[in-house]
């Protein structure tokens, strides 16, 4: 997979790209990075990439053809190219799911001001991290490619992503380790019986019950098993 | 404010600390930042901060001891300990409002591996960037802090946020600049008429649109005013 970043600030991706799963992913070429300043597409003698809104208001715009010109530059008939905008869609497992098969993802990042709204036209999708403004784009890069990277073949275990929260629309359950009491803290002694239907059934239940009481709404979507089904009876019923 | 950051990758905010808005806010001491690697208050002598879980599974869990001396050593009793992981409350600009009145945040952050379900014991909330799964908490932390830090007192200007995406309840218009017609793609008249009133009323229809449009689940919440209700029963109308 290849990434490119169209960013004002190139330089805020330094420990992104330096460190743990990213660098080694990095390193082993599962995926490129190449970091493009829009500004040095900018056709404006003072080298401007923004001007004020029409019709007024507060703070800059975004120009179209910097960032137009760039996009044109690194799109090939395989790009996705991805505008970072508060109006996006959100971000979710899901659509790190679908992009994870793209060959060639670029992104459009704002830093500060807002966008022309005429660049979204060249642009396949919008999307937002969630429902608060951030100062720029990039963080948001980095969140979202990480979910990406990380879903790569070999760039972690397969068998890590089984259980996590989101993957099936549950969250995770309780883990614990070291030492069984911890300042009068206890594991669950399910989990120190070596029985592994009971702790199998134990975490299920688990997630259920934390999926039911942190975050109902996954449970709207999700297709329950006949186990879930009733495991979710009993919690509703115990409460 | 200041905040305080435990995590085993303190270099991964490099780039975050040494760009734009919060390098500014850093100079100009809005906002202290330390960053903290909790490897360094492990007492194990192979210097670990991860075990096996209890009950078997994939991947290593973060032991208590190293995360909770550390929550100790920082905690005063005007910190909120904030622990990053998918089974928090989904982080939002509502959420960012109310912790941009905190004297002291300590974020936790994983990496890669999952918590000792007991450390949540020593926090005061848990929060999740959202629905999807990323190799740690410290481009989530970045997320979390640049959507507060942006909101202290003369970081930015205070008439920057006031049309922003979810200060409201509703998206953003769409803003257009220089040139009036870029590819054929035109900026809509009414923004180069010179007509305040006009162009207030065509942006907040423009704001509502979209609005219902992407993000319907925004206005279900939202207390319209007489004008926008009766807008978007045009706007429906329309459709």
């Amino acid at each position: 997979m290849r990434i490119t970043v169209l960013t004002l600030f190139p330089e805020m991706f330094d420990g992104f790209l330096h460190t743990s799963i990213i660098k080694r992913a990095l390193d082993k070429q599962q995926v490129e990075i190449e970091l493009v300043n829009f500004r040095d597409f900018t056709l404006d003698k003072h080298n401007k990439v923004d001007e004020y809104p029409y019709g007024g208001g507060q703070g800059m715009v975004l120009m179209c053809q910097p960032i137009v010109d760039a996009i044109k530059h690194y799109r090939t008939e395989n790009s996705t190219v991805i505008l970072i905008t508060p109006e996006g869609k959100t971000f979710k497992q899901e659509i790190a799911r679908e992009l994870v098969y793209k060959e060639h993802l670029i992104f459009v990042c704002g830093h500060y001001e807002g966008f022309d709204a005429r660049i979204a036209k060249y642009c396949d999708m919008q999307l937002s991290l969630g429902d608060f403004i951030l100062t720029g784009g990039e963080v948001a890069v980095m969140a979202i490619s990480d979910a990406i990277i990380r879903l790569l073949d070999g760039v972690i275990r397969e068998s890590s992503h089984q259980d996590e929260s989101f993957e099936n629309q549950l969250l995770e359950y309780p883990q614990y380790t070291r030492p069984v009491d911890f300042e009068g803290h206890k594991v669950p002694d399910v989990l120190l019986s070596g029985h592994h239907e009971n702790i199998r059934k134990w975490r299920l239940k688990e997630s259920l019950k934390r999926t039911l009481e942190l975050r109902p709404d996954l449970l709207e979507t999700k297709e329950l098993t006949k186990e879930e089904s009733k495991m979710l009876e009993e919690i509703k019923s115990d409460c």
